[in-house]
């Protein structure tokens, strides 16, 4: 499909260094996480500006070559997978923080940008952005995916704070959308439209991002309970009290066990929730977790670990990162189905106790921003082995149509890609079909990203 | 335009007593609350359900006549003025609060239901709807505008508080979009194509809202200084603290004055600041409260009023919802042009001198919501008078370009109706040209609200 003369134009665009067919490269850009089957790109570019991208894009579009952006590959949905081949554009070499503005909390990236390496930049200025996936994504590859994590009960997801973007469409037609103001009524809001579009609408070269400033005052609570929905029910309370948690995670049992063993630990094997608050003052959180000790303690909690300060904070969240990473380590062989559900608040306790009798005997783990009613369950076994797959998957498919009858939806922050498109019909039903249209504006060719979404 | 086999079949569909052509029924709809000329329907309907919606919405189709959305009228832009005539659909019949989820902070309520009504109904369930634009607007309304106001720099704009959508589209066809979870990432984000797009491109019947809790604990502030510059440079300091103020409000001495001679009042003729703060703890609040202060005499205040409780809160704010009928009443034969720019907090103390200067001796009263960066401009002058009138839309004028080149927006809340139309070119250059494909993708006949957003 990419023929020699492709190459040698691409690397008059891109530079020859910045242009690859080695299959080490490829095999690295043919998969995510997930257990999605590889599919190899035909060359992997490494463009160094929009005015690259958007004449990549241009050429591509004249000779009908797939084009998919890449950030790092973490995502856990076969995202970034080129499964209709072409070129995958990764962005490593345009990492640059443009413009860090602390007086209005705001900052300007190019798309290859680290989120974690971000945040470090920013630190040094009281400031970070808070949508927080746990992996090392790339900015481009957050808003894609309009991803979010342990912060947007709080914070909110990635859509929440970008405020101007640069994008490229298939035709290699740049776009500066946005302004820099907190709010503005001006025409249709296409940055939401290029948000969590996952690259199928455009490739993001730019975006300038709010900020919020760094908490001065931390608390963070450890709580176990005798059984899942003591948990859940104590996350709907705390969610309806008034409070405003900084996190409110949940974990199974079987988490807790992966943890001890993984990371020689010794925490009660018991379903468990992780809380962080932030105020402008410690009287203000003592008050607070006064208050909910007293709704753990109603639900018949078994064990509270809490503490104030930034330490007892960085210690709590420590193991919550690397729940994924023991997961996998523990399970050689074997790979992920991640599910990633959200339902209201007021199904969580139901929709966790269906998950647990859905799962069975199956290998899974179950954990979860709770308090925005998302719910991750890990089931870790054999893709090859089709028979046992295809239980994995059924049960998927059930939990699936069970959020979706709780009027909840089929990914809560891991995008729809290749593993969440046969449930959009059912979740979408007649706005599917705007989406389409939609796209088929803006990408006549079905160029960007294709195979995903949409089946 | 519309004949009388046309008001027939509309008798029909939405029932004889709910379809008029009265002369005070068209003048009615012919007009705003902006200066913009009235321009007369040729009738005006009253559906009962997003089915009956649906089918004038098909009917005008195949007639190709034009159909424009009715809240009440409060607008500011001619927003809903029917400048091409046709049918006005008012959504006054549609005014049920359908359900009321307290336990997941939602509400799902018809277009036509009006927005204090809304809070007076959630407030006994300890809830509101925290966009606040003033006025007596429907939901309906401030879907169409992404209305906001004093309380969007802590708690945000419509925007932010749509989870579900009915809308019906330019042929009737009708879609439901969105979920009831508290994020999601799934598919394209259609909600936000069509909140702020006032109503070009289908018409809200109903909404999922979500909700927040009503704060226990309330701090109110007023404080005068003697110049603009020292109470926008507060505005920016207390921004950037760290604190989340609930309100933060300008005032020039203009509108401090016309409030004195309309209310028989007798505050300080001086530039002031308007804030109001919330929290869990009156003990967290009086903490913040020394710090703010301690700002405002930094930047020379010469007065402080200030108090804790929820009769503070609603004194100091009361006379702030006059303002704009204090306005008109004093300058009776008068009309508003009104300016609602927004640009970064960084360029808000300038952009305040500017236009202090830029309005020089024309009757203006500059006020808003200085916390989001959004400034309004009432000036009062005869639209009748081309020579006078001019120079009120040159000033206009001045002050948009200038709020570009600070990287703002034309319209921070009131949307573009007729009046912004001029500025989109210049604010979103290229990407104008995606808006209008949108809009002719989903309203190929160009019926719906014609004449607003393009030129």
């Amino acid at each position: 499909m990419v023929t020699n003369d492709d190459l040698l134009n691409l690397k008059a665009i891109v530079g020859e260094k910045f242009v690859s067919t080695g299959e080490s490269v490829l095999n690295l850009h043919s998969h995510d996480e997930s257990y999605h089957p590889p599919v190899l790109p035909d060359v992997v570019l490494w463009p160094h500006s929009t005015d690259e991208v958007s004449r990549v894009a241009r050429y591509a579009f004249e000779r009908k070559i797939p084009v998919t952006g890449w950030g790092v590959g973490t995502s856990l949905e076969g995202n970034p997978i080129p499964v209709n081949h072409g070129i995958v554009v990764d962005f490593q070499e345009m990492q640059k923080i443009l413009s860090i503005r602390p007086e209005d909390f705001q900052v300007d990236v190019e798309a290859g940008v680290v989120y974690k390496e971000l945040n470090k930049t920013l630190s040094r200025n009281g400031l970070f952005f808070p949508p927080d996936p746990g992996a090392a994504a790339t900015i481009g590859g957050m808003i894609g995916n309009n991803a979010s994590g342990i912060r947007t009960v709080k914070y909110g997801a990635t859509k929440d704070y970008v405020m101007r973007l640069i994008v490229v469409l298939p035709g290699g037609q740049v776009l500066r959308i946005g302004n820099r103001a907190r709010k503005s009524s001006s025409g249709y809001d296409l940055l939401h439209l290029f948000v969590g579009a996952e690259g199928t609408l455009g490739l993001i070269t730019e975006a300038t991002l709010k900020l919020a400033g760094l908490p001065a005052n931390f608390m963070a609570l450890r709580v176990t309970f005798p059984e899942v929905r003591k948990a859940t029910d104590t996350v709907f309370q705390v969610m309806n009290s008034g409070l405003s948690p900084a996190a409110m995670e949940f974990m199974d049992s079987n988490v807790i066990g992966v943890l001890n063993r993984d990371r020689n630990l010794a925490m009660e094997e018991s379903p468990t929730l992780l809380m962080e608050f932030n105020g402008f003052s410690d009287e203000g959180l003592k008050a607070e977790m006064t208050f909910i000790e007293e709704i753990c303690r109603e639900n018949g909690c078994t064990f509270i670990d809490k503490g104030i300060g930034k330490e007892e904070r960085d210690r709590l969240w420590e193991m919550r990162y690397l729940t994924f990473e023991s997961i996998k380590r523990q399970h050689p062989g074997l790979l992920p189905l991640i599910m990633d559900i959200a339902v209201p608040l007021s199904h969580y306790s139901n929709m966790a106790a269906f998950i647990k009798q859905e799962v069975g005997d199956l290998l899974a783990y179950v954990f979860g921003h709770a308090g925005d009613g998302n719910i991750h369950v890990i089931v870790m076994d054999l893709p090859s082995d089709r028979s046992r797959w295809s239980r994995v998957e059924e049960a998927n498919r059930r939990i699936v149509e069970k959020a979706l009858a709780f009027e909840g939806t089929c990914t809560g922050e891991h995008g729809v890609g290749i593993g969440k498109r046969c449930f959009l019909p059912d979740e979408h039903r007649e706005s599917l079909e705007l989406m389409k249209q939609i796209k088929n504006l803006i990408d006549p060719e079905g160029i960007f990203n294709p195979g995903k979404l949409f089946i």
